[in-house]
This record gives structure tokens, C-alpha cells and sequence, in this order.
């Protein structure tokens, strides 16, 4: 047991106040874990594209104080009462979803939708009593997707935990605690490009270049980018693209330009942007009679995807995923192994690094559009 | 050699000179098969709905005189030059689309949209020279999407004819030439269902009970028959529809109807009927995490398929067929094994049968809604 068990934790968070104002580094109160509950010590976290939205606030819910952030990586400190699978000391991941293990989706071999865990970004408090573990002066804080690891300290649910190889380097596999897994398992498990096929990724953001690099370990011959920003072209051939559209170039739909190149269309399509535009596009670009086009991206809430069924019934495909179809408990100690084998490159993702003190830095490199993944060194 | 083989002959044919009109019983002369054709003998045919459209020709483009019917089961009369894998005396069924096994849909494993002889409803000549091979005192007679099977004998592509088991019963496998095996391979190879599962099927015409008797056959548990016509219920049981759904008996979408029978929706869908809103429904009634729509019916031209995007990124999959997925001539003669074995049943899609002189008849069952297959005997 740790010095700091069943007591509150004073710690440094970086806390949002208000929506797209930078954050301020506060020192908050870190309750103990309640009953299914693990307190993670985290020692790198990084910024997501999903971070900025719910900080931006402008589509979405706003919600605060908040301390943001769900991709990271650290070390269990203590855990509350009925939790087995995890002791101090074991590396982690959270995760912004879960695996219960016990609903129906959690026994499913195909879904990774726990209802129970599943994502709840308005919820900004714990499952098990409805409350925040995190304070100021007695003041609740909100949490964030049950994650919130811009705090030297978290309380995690601990289905929203993946236990890994303690070897991993935690200032890279915490890349994996969202976006990465979300693009390399959209291909991987879903997509499932064959060896020497097409594959057109939309968006070459994190998540679309890390769809790419699942079709290159799939051993698709043909990686065909797509992006309104050609400025992002040169770097997505490090992900394995081996040709690029920019759908601005062009007077007609993207999904014909892609045809044309491709004798009819690509074996497979991931969308990785949210754009409905572009998500009807990812469709349409698939070859008749196989194509399979598979939506990451997150739509706005009034978007209607539209499409003639004639596209459907000349045998496309149109599937959805979440979190790539990745159990966070269950799979994702073997994408980390997958990293550890040299079979997926992480460090190329990680395109800065910043000190915790220095985290609204992070912000600004993703609005500026110049980063992949920022992480932020707690320590 | 059959004493007819290159010559032509003169049979009996059902003509439809006009759209609409009753079919005339006449004496055509069917010219011999050229390069890649066969002449088949017809013993019996059935009537399919898309003899009924392109004979109403409604919204459909008018190609009149014409000989329809593409339901059938026949003998090889003669053959043409390069045909080596047919040869007179052959047990055959004609199919309305084809298999060329030299194009990349016949080579790919997953599509049956042959390139070369996928349907074309308005071609009605032969692809060979662009003439029918079918006339009446010298002035050609339109085919029917290269079958014609509404005549005693007819010319048919090598690639559109299936070569069957001859102990099999022609009279009753006849019907897997087209709406049956629509109906079940879309739910034997596209929909998949597992054991236990439960599925919808909308619309109980024959194709959507044929679906359903896959789903019998895959051993679901559930099947939920939707139709607008509940006298169609109590047969329905014999496909294996447990539960009927008529969406005119509810105030609110047929998929919330679905999803509260279910615990959240059904773990498969077939549509079988061509409305956009039936396809909408049937995609929206799956359950999130696993569920899997699948689209048989063939929608009007400007229809739009909808549906908000988040329908899909929880993980529900849409996928439209064609023909059940069944390459005709490497998949059919296993359809029909599995009829001779007794996994199939074929009988009780025979509502009807008539003589071929009273023809009209099989079209006022099935314009009155009360035939399911009516077979038409040649002889």
C-alpha cells in the first residue's frame, strides 16, 4: 500500500475554467477511489482533437470547471474497494470508454459499446455516486469522459483501465489511450484491408494517419490520402501513402476522381474527418460489388448521411466503429505489445513534447494544425 | 447432336406486344446459338415480380414486342461455338445475370456483379451481335434480360446457365433461378446470422420468405416478419416467422416498435421490398455493437437513402446484394444439392400452377397478391 492511500492527494491539475480559455495549473484535492475505482498517478498525457472540441465548447455541452484530458499513460497509486485486476504499481492506460465484462456488448465478440462504460462526455462525474473526485477548496471540479489526466493524479473507473507491459515506455504507448488505437483499429479490425489492395484514407489528421498505418501493416500496395490541406502530404508518405488527393484540386466529386484512378474505386474507404460531405464520399469511392468504406470521423448533430441505395445494392459496404473496435481492456495490452514488437511505429505520431506547466503550448500547436501528438511530461 | 442443333426452330413463345397487355401465345422461330450461347429447352418457368414491372413498364424504360420470363429450368438443346462446359441433354438453369469467371468480380471472392453479363433490363438483344434471336416472320422479338423463358426454347450467354444435378425435379428447383435464391442467399451469405440470433425481415412476398427461411435454416431463434399486408402473417409461419410486425398497427417508426420487442434491436435485417422507408427502418431497427442491415429490394430511381451518421458509428453495419450474393454458375448447383438434401424447402413457395396456354393467369395471382410462385408448365 501506498503512503497516500484511502487519503485525499493535493496535486497539481490543470484546470479549464471556462470554454477556450487557456488553463490554469491549480492545486486540487484528489479524493480516494471509491468502490470500483483505481487513482492512476500519470506520467505523460497528450492532447486529442476531442479535448479541444469539448474546451472550445462550441457545438458542444459546456461543462465547468473541467479538468480535461483521456489520452495518457501512468501507474496505479491505490484502488477502491472490489477491484482485483489492479494494484499499486501496475502501468496503465485510461481510457475514455470502457469494458464491464458483464453486458451484452461486453460479451459480444464484435462490439466494444459497454453499456455500462460506454463514453459519456456530459456526464463530468463519476459512474458510482455522481459526484467529482476532484476539488478546490471544497469546490467540485468536473471530470471528463471519467478520464481528466491533466492532474499529476486521476480517479478512473476501472473498467476505463487497461493494465500493460510494464516495460512500454509510457511517454509513447500513451498515445494509444485514444486516437492512434482509433485509426490502426478502424483498419485492422474493421476495414480489414487484403493484402495488395487499395485503400483511401480521409482526413490525414492522427486518427486518419494512423488508419494509413494500419493499411500499410495490413500490406495494402496502394495508400490513397485524402485532405483539404496538401500541406500534409509530404508527411502522411511516412504513414504509408503512397498518393494524394486534395478534393479542392479538382471540379468534380472526389469519389469519381478516386474511380478514376482506381479502375472503379478503392477496396476499402476509412473517414476519418466527421465531415458528412466527406463521409458520403468515403462511401461512394468504394469499388462496386466489395468496396467496404468504414466511418471513424464524428458527425455534427443535425448531419444526414444521404446516398442513393443503388450504391448500396451494387454490394458496398457502410460500417461504423468506435474506438476501433478495441475492448480497452481486453485488446489493448496487445496494441501495446504490437509497439513493443516494432510491428506499429508510435514515435512518429509524436510530433512535440511539452512540460506540464506549459500545457496551453499544446493547444495552440493543435490549433495551428502543425502537430499530431503533443505529449505533455507531468514530471 | 439433336436433330435441331444449328437450325432454326419454330416454337411457341408468350409475346408481350404492348405494355400491360395480356401475352399472345405465338409461333416465333428461335435462330440457333452463336459464339458462346446455348439453346435451352424450357420445361417450366415461373413468374417473377420483375417480369410484372418491366411488363407494366410503369416507371421502367418500354421495349416492346418482348418475350419475358427469367425463372426457369430447362435441357441444353444445342450449344454454340467455344462452349465446352455445356452439352446437349444438360439440366440447366437460365439466371437473368452472369458469370464470366474471367472478370475481377468472377475473380474476386466476394462479388457476384459479373462485368461482362451483369443484368441489363434494357438491353433485349443478345451481347454477342447485338440481334435477339428471336422473330416472328423475319421482325425480331425483344429478350428479356437475356433469358426469355416465356418460350419453348430460348438462346441464353454460356455464362447466364447453370448446370444442375439432372436428378433434380425441374418443376420445383426452377425457382431458384432468381427471387428465391435472392432471398436466401442475402441471408445465408451476407447477413450471416449466428444461431440463436434474432432477425427482421421486411416484406413477405417470396423473396423476403425465402430470407427468412434462411434465417430458419441458420438456426435464429427470433424472426420478425414486417409487412403492410397482415393477411401474409399466418403463412409466413411456415417460412419460420415467429413474430409478425405490421407497421400500419403502431403510431410510431416501425423500428422503435422493433427495438422495444428486442432489447434494443435485432441482430440482423433483410428488406426485401424496394421502399426507401422500409430500407430506412430496416437499417435503423438493428442493435448498435453488432447489428447488421442487409438490402435486397431494388428502389426507384431518385429515391435517397437517410439516416443520421451516428447510426452507423455505433457500430450497426448496411450492406446491400444482388442475386443473394450466388455466383450462378460456381454457387447455384450447390442451392440446388441443398434442396435434393432436404435443407431447403422449395414446395411451399409453389402456390400456383398453370398450363403455359393460360399464362395471363400467373399474372392476375400475382397482380392480386395471392400467389407466391406460380409455375408455368411448357408441356
Amino acid at each position: 500500500m501506498s503512503s497516500t492511500a484511502g487519503k485525499v492527494i493535493k496535486c497539481k491539475a490543470a484546470v479549464a475554467w471556462e470554454a477556450g480559455k487557456p488553463l490554469v495549473i491549480e492545486e486540487v484535492e484528489v479524493a480516494p477511489p471509491k468502490k470500483m475505482e483505481v487513482r492512476i498517478k500519470i506520467l505523460f498525457t497528450s492532447l486529442c482533437h476531442t479535448d479541444l472540441y469539448f474546451w472550445e465548447a462550441k457545438g458542444q455541452t459546456p461543462l465547468f470547471p473541467r479538468i480535461f484530458g483521456h489520452e495518457a499513460g501512468g501507474i496505479v497509486e491505490s484502488v477502491g474497494e472490489g477491484v482485483t485486476d489492479l494494484k499499486p504499481g501496475d502501468h496503465v492506460l485510461p481510457v475514455f470508454t470502457g469494458e464491464c465484462k458483464e453486458c451484452r456488448h461486453c460479451k459480444s465478440e464484435e462490439s466494444n459499446m459497454c453499456d455500462l462504460l460506454r463514453i459519456n462526455t456530459d456526464r463530468g462525474v463519476m459512474l458510482n455516486d455522481g459526484h467529482s473526485r476532484f476539488s478546490i477548496n471544497g469546490k467540485p471540479i468536473y471530470n471528463f469522459v471519467g478520464c481528466s489526466t491533466f492532474s499529476e493524479y486521476t480517479v478512473v473507473h476501472v473498467g476505463c483501465v487497461a493494465k500493460i507491459n510494464p516495460e512500454a515506455p509510457l511517454d509513447k504507448v500513451c498515445i494509444l489511450s485514444c486516437g492512434i488505437s482509433t485509426g490502426l483499429g478502424a483498419t485492422l479490425n474493421v476495414a480489414k484491408p487484403p493484402k495488395g489492395s487499395s485503400v483511401a484514407v480521409f482526413g490525414l489528421g492522427a486518427v486518419g494517419l494512423a488508419a494509413a498505418e494500419g493499411a500499410r501493416i495490413a500490406g495494402a500496395s496502394r495508400i490513397i490520402g485524402v485532405d483539404l490541406n496538401s500541406n500534409r502530404f509530404n508527411d502522411a508518405k511516412k504513414f504509408g501513402c503512397t498518393e494524394f488527393v486534395n478534393p479542392k484540386d479538382h471540379n468534380k466529386p472526389v469519389q469519381e476522381v478516386i474511380a478514376e484512378m482506381t479502375d472503379g474505386g478503392v477496396d476499402r474507404s476509412i473517414e476519418c474527418t466527421g465531415s458528412i460531405q466527406a463521409m458520403i464520399s468515403a462511401f461512394e469511392c468504394v469499388h462496386d460489388g466489395w468496396g467496404v468504406a468504414v466511418l471513424v470521423g464524428v458527425p455534427n448533430k443535425d448531419d444526414s448521411f444521404k446516398t442513393h441505395p443503388i450504391n448500396l445494392l451494387n454490394e458496398r459496404t457502410l460500417k461504423g466503429t468506435f474506438f476501433g473496435n478495441y475492448k480497452p481492456r481486453t485488446d489493448l495490452p496487445s496494441v501495446v505489445e504490437k509497439y513493443m514488437n516494432k510491428e506499429i511505429e508510435l514515435e512518429k505520431f509524436i510530433t512535440h513534447e511539452v512540460p506540464f506547466a506549459e500545457i496551453n503550448k499544446a493547444f495552440e500547436y493543435m490549433l495551428k494544425g502543425d502537430s499530431l501528438r503533443c505529449i505533455i511530461r507531468m514530471e
